[in-house]
């Protein structure tokens, strides 16, 4: 498939006006063809008119429609064959493996809403039935399901080209839920957008279904961007990315007449904590482990273990000094875009100034490499300078020594939200990990033991999401099932006949639904 | 019980040194002893001192506790017995039986959340067994649940001294949810949240509970609302009122250096829509159906009918000189409080300048009365015009008379997003409510047929909710079990040894929730 370097508005390939949007091959600091030409505010406006008029149609299909929509999308992308991985992995420097996993989880994502589309759940059917004859007053016949909120505004991450992108987990989801999306592609991988947006298209129209279901824009953040959020048709948002970008769209989406959620995903930390009967057990191979973690995919992960907190002893000297000696051994990675390279130099330069630097990565030759760095603070130092506790994209963490249990306390109290925190423990260590839970519980979305945060499976039970800054929204997670909640709202009927019920509500309930029928589940 | 004038931090009644709130008899204007001395940031602060320190405790105490402190504060409101009664009706004007009624419902509501507690689907148990050998890589063991968001402010409304104020159901949910609950009371009915507040104090020390999981304070919207909104142990707001108020708390939250959501009811006109063959059947049913609702409280409801949509023609003319002809017999009625009254009769005056006048209820003597009034305007002019669809508080309402369905259709999409909206229909209406129907569930959040949207149930499948303006978050609703949706968020356990989880995700199931366990949901 040639790449036509177009905007895709509806069924319809549009060239952009606007300044050009061209791939960097970060490992080679070499544009990639072809240049995509930025969108407009019109652009906006017409794959929003598009997405608001397939919005009622759309999101009355069937479970059945929906399911198999979805289905073939993935169908669709893994069509794309190798064009797609040589493109990705060409478009980010990650290596063709991890790009190859990156397909299986979007593909598998989209499957596993199929699934959650079909099982119906979703819908959360509620049924109080009248009662005429109760005093004072009877009882109307109420019926509750759950329909789609409006069309989504989704903005491509850059750190995962296809999982968290154009067809990712916000724009599975929101079609999931009844949605119809326009995606603002991330300028670092534009064919890779290209690509999957056109299996998206594709999927739309081996389905019959309405054309403005998906668009897909190129463009600057501040025009197209803000244009999208603040297009009165786009009645929510999906983000992953900075801290600066998500307020960015936060604001302008509050600022709005009718205001509308925004879900971002900003930043995170994600807290390791070792304690002392785990640390003193196996200091070495949670050493290990850490750096395997830290280090995979240059660190680019938002759930990468940015931070260490430890009661301080021989048994975490042991730790730091492993650490410090497996560290030289990983020799730099190249990272997603020239951009976050030069901010992730940026960021440790700025940690340097506030911390020790214990340990570094190899350097390697080329250009946008970026060389791991292990830092340790004490936690006076950490609790009285906030530039300890700002997310550095890539392979940084920083050790917090603590004195005791009380301090570990009260650097965890000050931390901001979290989309995880990590506690490897031993037997022993039951009751101070007892002690710690509520905190954590308070702080993060998940909580880990004897794991790494790295790695979020797509299942019901994820949380990819936690208290702001991790997330703009606590109440809700990006990653897994439960993500269409976000993309949905509860509407009542009140004594309708039932040939004017959605099909989910009526007395038969022909869907075969699990309702809460006068206060009771069905079996 | 004698009235102090006091707020409660805790178990403390403490005195306030602000500006002295007094209730005025909106039916004598004279004021009701005592005065209740403001508060101000430092009380404030105390109450979210004492509310931070009771979360975690409160947050985890059984489903039976927290469901018997539910039980226990109704039966403390009941205990008060006339006296409540005798206040409530002084403070607001409104009718005996009404208030009695809405103690009724007041301690209906809690017992309901009760219910719900230890039913536990809220917790929205999953959990994902190990696939230890899964590949290429094993997946984790992942159990989510819902815990409790923080402590929650809640401001009483004044149009329900009891159902909406200090243990009303935004009290409801968030202690249901295991969210402590800080109240400022609602200037006009001191003496009637005293004795509520004491009630639910009183339950609080008989149920064991930490003393910060209830606190009330009085003062002003400006000192001590916007401390409550912006002390940083707040994480959430539950908010029935104007829509300039509910902005400005949503504004003042949304500025915090961690933004919280704000559940926030704040303004609908409520349409009602008549169908041709409806009208033409019973247009006087109708009309008279009609003005009970419009007339009922004083107009003052949410969901009072403030807008009626038809196609012009005789059953339309029939349905407004029915509606002419009976509101002259409705007496003015005394509103709740003189600021009410006098907006109430500003809005009049406004809408006046912009729609004709068709009828006015009689006059009464004495202070503070809401005389009905019913205004006639033409779709054109509705649609051309904002004023015409800015919500007058009280028993005023608008016929909006329209060309044709397109008409209907074009006023429809006009609208601002709404709580209710009415569809009075015969079978032979059904294909054009069908038409109509996509841009209702667009717009409001309960729709009903053949009934009228005054009378909120307190059940399962409620939605007292809807798209912005008429409340803040359109994906919640603030009456029915439902509610406690708001103050939860997800947080998912990996790899977590049994002894370290929480009761809700132990592998022997102790609470029998019907988890979604590996994909399917447990009979």
């Amino acid at each position: 498939m040639t790449l036509t370097g177009k905007m895709l508005i509806g069924q319809h390939a549009t060239a952009g006006n606007r300044e050009a949007i061209q791939a960097i091959n970060p490992a080679t600091d070499s544009a990639l063809q072809p240049a995509y030409l930025g969108g407009n505010g019109e652009h906006v406006a017409q794959a929003c008119a598009l997405a608001w008029a397939a919005f009622d149609v759309y999101r009355e299909t069937s479970l059945e429609v929906r399911a198999t929509f979805l289905e073939t999308i993935a169908a669709h992308i893994e069509a794309l064959g190798d064009e797609l991985i040589d493109r990705a992995v060409a478009e980010t420097g990650l290596p063709r493996p991890r790009i190859q996993g990156e397909r299986g989880r979007t593909c598998g994502q989209l499957r596993t809403f199929a699934r959650t589309v079909r099982a119906g759940e979703w819908l959360d059917v509620r049924v109080d039935h009248a009662q005429p004859q109760r005093q004072p007053l009877p009882r109307p016949d109420l019926r509750q399901r759950h329909i789609a909120v409006g069309p989504v505004a989704v903005f491509g991450a850059s750190n995962f080209p296809l999982a968290f992108s154009v067809a990712g987990g916000d724009t599975a989801s929101a079609l999931a839920a009844g949605c119809p999306v326009v995606v603002k592609a991330h300028g670092a991988h534009p064919g890779t957008s290209e690509l999957v947006g056109r299996a998206v298209a594709q999927a739309v129209k081996a389905c019959g279904l309405p054309e403005g279901v998906f668009s897909l824009l190129y463009g600057s953040g501040r025009e197209v961007g803000i244009a999208l959020v603040t297009d009165p048709r786009i009645k929510a948002v999906g983000f992953t990315g900075s801290r600066s970008g998500g307020l960015a769209l936060i604001q302008a989406a509050q600022a709005r007449p009718e205001p509308i959620p925004v879900y971002a995903e900003m930043s995170s930390i994600n807290p390791v904590y070792l304690f002392p009967a785990a640390l003193a057990a196996r200091a070495e191979a949670l050493a290990q482990g850490f750096v395997a973690s830290l280090t995979q995919g240059a660190g680019q992960f938002c759930t990468n273990p940015g931070l260490v907190i430890a009661v301080q002893g021989p048994a975490l000297d042991r730790f730091i000094s492993a650490a410090s000696g497996l560290l030289p051994n990983c020799a730099a990675q190249t990272m997603l875009t020239p951009g976050i390279a030069s901010a992730y130099t940026s960021g440790i330069d700025t940690l340097t100034g506030h911390a020790e630097v214990v340990a570094q990565g190899s350097a390697t030759e080329g250009p946008n490499q970026g060389q791991a760095h292990l830092f340790v603070t004490q936690a006076t130092a950490f609790l009285s300078n906030e530039h300890l506790q700002a997310e550095v994209f890539g392979a940084a963490s920083l050790v917090v020594v603590c004195a005791n249990n009380e301090e570990v306390r009260r650097v965890s109290e000050h931390l901001e939200g979290q989309l995880t925190a990590t506690l490897h423990m031993d037997d022993d260590d039951v009751p101070s990990a007892r002690a710690l839970l509520p905190v954590l519980e308070r702080k993060a979305g998940r909580l880990l033991v004897n794991g790494w945060p790295t790695g979020v499976e797509v299942c019901d039970a994820m949380v990819h999401g936690g208290p702001f800054p991790a997330t703009s929204d606590s109440r809700s997670t990006s990653v897994g099932t439960a993500a269409i909640q976000r993309f949905l709202r509860p509407v009542c009927y009140q004594d309708f006949p039932d040939a004017l019920l959605p099909d989910a509500l009526q007395q038969g309930n022909p869907l075969r639904l699990r309702r809460l029928l006068d206060g009771q589940r069905e079996a």
